[in-house]
């Protein structure tokens, strides 16, 4: 059986986003500039995932400007506060546990003379608002804080960060790397005063290549990449047609019946976690599971090194994570996992399962028994 | 019949590529950071690509960075370079005829403080190499220069302009915008001196969103986009693995028999000018057969608005393009062809037609058939 439980690193592309991109790359493949009617129906592809996106934010077309992933989006964010607002200050908050998408360019503009204050979080992986509040200054240009936590699911109060910031300052931007939470946790951007915030397509069985910005009407960032003016002057470069239609499929399927969604991962979830407790030397990080993303958990498997207990489930067909896959730095030690208090060995010796929507019971039980055979076996050993 | 003749704004993906695309977005859809075998699987694409790339130009793999496309590759090239060679000045050589996505990244850094000094072009769109060597200074740390003009199909003398650029100086990162020549023109960038190159998919029946910079071994430059350290550092993101994998099936397929098919492009252009010029009131700008890219005749036709031409040409089913379609600002006026001195008039009145190696020869009569009866249909209209 084959049992993929690393959604969170990447997920299968769903067919009919995999065949409208077929569509669109060998038929309808005009340029969206052209004058001529192929260059239309390319736009008019653009425009369709336009609007099924704006809608799942509550959002206005315009709203929405799509990239090439989760990386640049965050990335365009992030540079694109900073260097449109140089006059009001070089101050940005970030968290200890963002995604390296987010930390990267924060840490690079650090080197620039940037000043940064990297709010804690608890053994839970979550942030405390009240150090967020004693964080901001009349110089902070951006907020950046991540919605789901991509190695432990633990999720921010980001409708509360929005209240602190703006009420603190007027001039602060506030970025979301949602890239773990679009679709499984709801969230209206605008609505709760979110002003800028990303969102990958192959997280949510869209193709890579995808994704999209979301930049609260009003809010004024630099491009990251300049040319020929599209996406509003944000995102120069011919449109990536096939993707950003592939996006739209996928989004409006994830979208078509969301409660329903988010029940079916959580009770996936509630299952593997009851699954993998009851077996010996198991333990569960982050969270608790209500108030936990639905699809990602955390596992520390004593004596058992992530990487020898990764291929032995993959032997059995069973896919999972050593930390997150998100990053091509292989074996550095996880900086989430040290930020909510995990010490020593047990830095490597967690993996990571994550759901998709379309993960069954059937595989859930699948890999808790494989787990069950495989850690008491592996950590048999152990000679410490 | 339709009759595709904008090949220099996009081209159709190749069936094979396409094809392997669907493979990787819905079966072998690993994410190469991910430890296990379909992160390997996932990887193994990107390398594949990569050799078959660096072979084209006799560049290591290591010399080829994946890019989101071509606007990418350039800014890449143009910001990685400035922000990494602060210390050798602020001194930027390019052409008046670049693409947008040369133009604007310089144009934004002029806005920041660099000085620009734009070559200016003779009547078939060439710089002038002693205006170059002028123009190099001792704070020159990048020079921009396109190999093949997307509007007019001009060809730049991009050997000798490497010689001077690195005879004056050595610190002076060189620049080759080559979007319109890859697969078309052969060119060995390494070889010649050229230290960055920008190729994109689309334009040679590769997926859109796919492209990249070739890095000569040794020059330094910053990443744009910073996150898990993806290719190398260079550019972060989770590899877009399916257009990467399209990417290197179009570009094995262009270079399987290059030679033979830059003869056919070439009778085809031969057979498009020589038909067209039959035509009353038409002229053919940029430069002469002999030096011109084999796939791009620029026309302008007395009397004619260049859009209702391309409107009443659509209706036969033959599409080509005013100006070109890498703007989404549609109706300025071209630069290019101001700068190789079209006035007036014949600045709106200008179509280009741009040709694939599977245009046929039929498609070419066809072509010129139309061009011969719709011409002087509508330029009997023209009240002047």
């Amino acid at each position: 059986m084959k049992c993929y439980l690393d959604n969170a690193a990447t997920t299968v592309c769903l067919p009919e986003a995999a065949q409208k991109m077929q569509t669109v790359l060998c038929e309808d493949f005009g340029n969206p500039s052209s004058l001529h009617n192929m260059g239309m129906d390319a736009e008019n592809y653009i425009k369709e995932s336009r609007q099924i996106i704006a809608k799942t934010l509550k959002a206005k077309p315009a709203e929405i400007v799509f990239t090439s992933g989760g990386s640049e989006s965050n990335n365009l964010a992030i540079y694109g506060t900073v260097r449109n607002r140089k006059r009001y200050g070089k101050h940005i908050i970030t968290t200890e546990i963002e995604h390296p998408a987010v930390r990267e360019p924060i840490a690079a503009l650090e080197a620039e003379g940037y000043e940064v204050t990297r709010l804690r979080v608890d053994s839970h992986g979550v942030i405390d608002i009240n150090e967020l509040e004693a964080a901001m200054r009349e110089d902070t240009v951006l907020v950046s804080i991540m919605h789901v936590n991509n190695e432990i699911g633990s999720v921010m109060p980001v409708e509360k960060a929005a209240s602190v910031i703006h009420e603190r300052n007027k001039n602060t931007y506030f970025h979301v790397d949602a890239i773990q939470s679009y679709g499984k946790i709801p969230v209206f951007p605008g609505r709760i005063g979110i002003d800028l915030m990303s969102v990958s397509g192959h997280k949510l069985h869209g193709p890579k290549g995808s994704g999209f910005l979301f930049i609260r009407e009003g809010v004024n960032i630099a491009p990251l990449i300049y040319g020929g003016g599209q996406e509003n002057g944000l995102r120069s470069g011919t449109e990536n047609v096939p993707a950003i239609a592939g996006l739209g499929a996928a989004v409006a399927d994830l979208f078509k019946d969301q409660d329903s969604n988010i029940a079916h991962l959580r009770k996936l979830r509630a299952m593997l976690v009851e699954g993998l407790e009851d077996i010996d030397g198991i333990s569960i990080n982050g969270p608790e599971a209500e108030n936990a993303a639905p699809h990602i958990v955390s596992v520390t498997a004593r004596g058992v090194r992530a990487e020898v207990l990764l291929h032995a489930l993959e032997e059995e067909g069973v896919y999972c994570s050593a930390g997150s896959a998100c990053s091509s730095n292989r074996p550095a030690k996880s900086r989430t996992l040290s930020a909510i208090g995990l010490k020593g060995d047990a830095l490597e010796q967690t993996v990571r399962f994550s759901l998709s929507v379309h993960t069954t019971e059937e595989e859930i039980k699948y890999a808790i028994g494989k787990m069950s055979e495989i850690v008491p076996r592996l950590a048999r050993f152990v000679r410490r």
